[in-house]
């Protein structure tokens, strides 16, 4: 028998059984009152998820689709954005703003670091005449594990004008993020992370600012256009045909997320980040983000030196069925990311960090077996201690 | 208990159970070995059904997003399009190509008719300095039921450069359509139709002349840019995350396509065709479409004068849990449309016949219990004589 497959990307995540069984439901009118009230029971669960009291828009595509609509409905052609970028997702907000005919600015920050809010600040300061139109922002980049402080850079901008846009695609659910107390103009999010459904949906929440903006933007959009969708929402519909059974499946999974409740949700994933870090490290493996800015939702990790990651990885795949995800852009090969958001649990990590321990011996780097579980476990006893 | 549901839309169509258990299964990773092998079959089967030896990409959305890509992929801002509507879905392609600075050009004609190629012919012949860059036409328009003759309308643009974009998303796998002898340049379809699968994914195949005016095209387009999901798909991925259990469903779907073959799917659609229009007309109701240009994926059917369509439907939902659609446009309220496209057979159509029977009786227009049905009936039995 093959063994069991361990997914660990940062997305596609695990899907409860629960949630697998309801995308087998049968086929209903999307235009009629099952889907309707399926609909508004799926939008009220995702405004506690953002924390708003906004709308939060249900679109069917992946999270870049939404990432397109948070440039296609707020930037006009022609005007400046800033994208404050520390990672591939933070580079595809400029590419797409790019592609969409706005003024792109850059403010990077090396891979593996988060961006510095005074930089930000001084950025911000020096735009006398707010030509600035919109800062877009990732949450966590998930290309290398890194958190950004969104309220921090929040702050950074004041009441400077432009429009605060966020990519919380994989952050939303498994980290804090309040989209109305930290005031953020739009947030987008995908569901094949810590939402725990398959991939297939895309969410955005727009403030009233926003959609002002929005009224005026004259972008091409026709597919993403957020109006429209807010329109129809307000009738329990969507535009076009919507992913029926991954709505069906949100549902299902929103209440174990309001079971678990969001403080827990959150507590759990520091405590699979903390068993990650420790755990791979007392390997001898170093990772990418420092502690003070590390992602609770995926952990970038070095292979030890003459091992490619990407090798390691296929190891991994083929002794033990563990699904890890590789480096993206300047990191491809050089580093592989373990998800850990999600339908995820601490044993989990242990039964990945035991198969990295029996993979790297099988690769000639040889460690103490047991010595990464080890640590691991030390972190789920002091937090019941 | 009540009532099973017999879904009736003209999309999202009924879902055989084995196709819903594929849904049901767990997550693997986009980017690994198991999922380009899925999507490799799935992009084969598809192949057969567009009846093409060019790649057909797989995009997650609605039908209405690749249409979008049928637009923002080949007309530039300014190029001029004509647009030939004969219904909402006609018109939704000129809005697209507003939407995206196009300057639309519309050849339309009455709701309930199919196109004329020979008013096509006029106006291509006019077309002496060869403004026209592309023709945009629907298949079959779901909001009439009415089906475009797409060889003649082809054979009347002739040797004029422009592209010619086909819209199949209730067509396609319903009743022939060959892209490639047909000299199509663009057709793009849906999951939720003939497909049998759920909604979730859109499809587009290019000939090589309109990729080459694809490279050349200066639209805005990021998450619907064919170009970059064709150099994925030669990669055995999409750009993007896409909706992964109703890749794995299509792929199950395909195999019993396969198993009906194309020729047997056209024959039992064209066979509940006759049988709606037979049974529908038996109980003394008009169809919008004439026979000639019918169409074999969804009929529309006005109801007995004084009876509202809404009305109707509303009690056939109610009474038999039988879903069908309503008007759309300038047909709201006025029509009815049953569909009778993918996983439907003859007894579904008795079923809905006998229960319209029925619900005209308790809405109080009398009409023979059973003689509707026997008109079916005997579309069957012709058949088999």
């Amino acid at each position: 028998m093959k063994e069991k497959q361990l997914l660990m990307l940062p997305g596609p995540t695990p899907v409860p059984q629960e949630v697998l069984q309801a995308l087998a439901r049968p086929m209903i009118n999307h235009r009629g009152p099952e889907f309707k009230s399926l609909l508004a029971e799926a939008a009220e669960g995702l405004k506690e998820v953002f924390c708003t009291r906004q709308e939060v828009l249900i679109l069917t595509g992946a999270g870049s689709g939404a990432m397109e609509a948070a440039v296609s409905n707020f930037v006009s052609p022609g005007e400046r954005v800033l994208v404050v970028s520390i990672g591939s997702f933070g580079d595809r907000f400029a590419q797409i703003a790019q592609r969409f005919g706005a003024q792109v600015e850059r403010l990077e920050f090396a891979w593996g670091t988060a961006a510095d809010p005074a930089a930000l600040a001084d950025r911000i300061r020096a735009d006398v005449n707010k030509e600035i139109r919109a800062v877009f922002v990732t949450h966590n980049e998930t290309s290398t594990g890194v958190t950004n402080d969104i309220p921090a850079l929040r702050a950074a901008v004041g009441d400077h004008p432009a429009l605060f846009i966020v990519d919380a695609v994989s952050s939303l659910g498994a980290m804090p993020l309040e989209t109305d107390n930290w005031n953020l103009d739009v947030v987008v999010a995908g569901s094949q992370k810590s939402f725990m459904i398959p991939p297939g949906l895309a969410f955005a929440c727009v403030s009233p600012r926003a959609w002002d903006v929005a009224a005026k933007c004259t972008n091409a959009r026709f597919y993403w256009d957020l109006g429209k969708a807010r329109e129809m929402a307000a009738k329990g519909q969507t535009p076009f045909t919507p992913a029926i059974p991954q709505v069906t499946a949100l549902v299902e999974s929103l209440r174990m997320i309001r079971s678990e409740g969001l403080p827990g949700t959150f507590a759990r994933h520091l405590k699979l980040r903390e068993m990650t870090r420790h755990g791979v490290r007392a390997l001898g493996m170093e990772l990418l983000a420092a502690d003070a800015v590390a992602s609770a939702a995926v952990t970038a990790v070095f292979p030890p030196a003459g091992l490619e990651a990407n090798a390691l990885r296929k190891m991994l795949l083929d002794r033990f069925n563990v699904v890890v995800a590789g480096g993206q852009g300047k990191f491809d090969n050089k580093i592989f990311r373990i998800g850990h958001l999600g339908y995820v649990q601490g044993l989990d990590i242990i039964a990945v960090i035991a198969a990295l321990e029996m993979t790297l011996n099988i690769c000639g780097h040889k460690v103490e077996l047991g010595s990464g579980v080890r640590a691991a476990q030390e972190v789920v006893l002091a937090e019941n201690a």
